[in-house]
């Protein structure tokens, strides 16, 4: 199945998950560059779910969209942890969802370094109560560091909202 | 040829046009919903060219991110080349982007009506100095629609860049 097929079907369930609990999102994305907000929007109904999508590609637009310290970058590095952390929870609070999610990385073929070679990829999940980071080393191109580092970002979303499910969060719009 | 290879040789075009001409581009995407932030950002080493997306799907996303007027929206609808103007001027005035371009349409299956069907989709291309505005109809499905209308976009923002040489602007970050 191509990478392209795989991320469509994900986006669909992912769809199907927010539309069943109401939930809204929102995606901040910086080495994927628009690709997860476009296959969530690739789903019919998706203005239903998919509330607005942020495409920081510059350190510059990470602070002003995101509220991201320029401190914080300088510190850490734009492909860390608490960056990641920071545009997650900046998309909550720049935008009308309740979940978000995050992604900063080197896709390559530039870009690299020891510590953090090319492939290396920062994740955030927030929904306003937790948020959770990850770091990921992919291999592969460009494109395919980039498609895998989409596929993760909505696997990590679809855990997010089944542990809402499970610890009964209601931070959705409307009660069950 | 598949419509992913040619918006990707596309994206790859506008590349190296940002690129020689040192400018920087920033996207306002509705029903494209990030499609063409992630062409452009495929390409390596874009993030010499691009600097910022904004997929603004919901009205509100449209207002806050790039300040299109409620009024304007209210008064000529979302996908209207009104609106469209606004994003694409807002999308400069939201960025560090010399250059922007901006997408609303109805991709479908939903959401046509008899004066604005499936298909109907408003462009804006603004260097600063001009802002140009186009409606298109397209025919397809949703994908088709949506792949359609980047590809329209890019050949649009060519036509911009190109303009720009002949007519001398100094719009580019460097004088050549």
């Amino acid at each position: 199945m191509s990478a392209d097929t795989l991320l469509h079907q994900l986006a669909q369930r992912v769809g199907e998950r927010l539309h069943e609990t109401r939930t809204l999102l929102a995606t901040a994305e910086s080495c994927t560059g628009g690709m997860i907000a476009s296959a969530i929007t690739g789903i019919a109904g998706s203005s239903g779910w998919f509330e607005r999508g942020f495409v920081t590609y510059s350190n510059q637009a990470k602070n002003e969209m995101l509220g991201v310290p320029v401190s914080l970058i300088d510190t850490h590095g734009a492909v860390s942890e608490p960056v990641a952390r920071a545009m997650a929870e900046g998309a909550l609070c720049h935008s009308q969802a309740q979940v978000t999610l995050s992604v900063t990385g080197i896709a390559g073929p530039g870009g690299g370094t020891e510590t953090k070679p090319v492939g290396t990829v920062a994740f955030g999940w927030s929904n306003g109560t937790h948020t959770q980071v990850e770091t990921r080393h992919f291999k592969g191109d460009r494109q395919q560091v980039r498609h895998q580092a989409a596929l993760h970002a909505l696997h990590g979303l679809l855990r997010l909202l089944d542990q809402r499910d499970t610890d009964g969060s209601t931070l959705s719009r409307r009660q069950r």
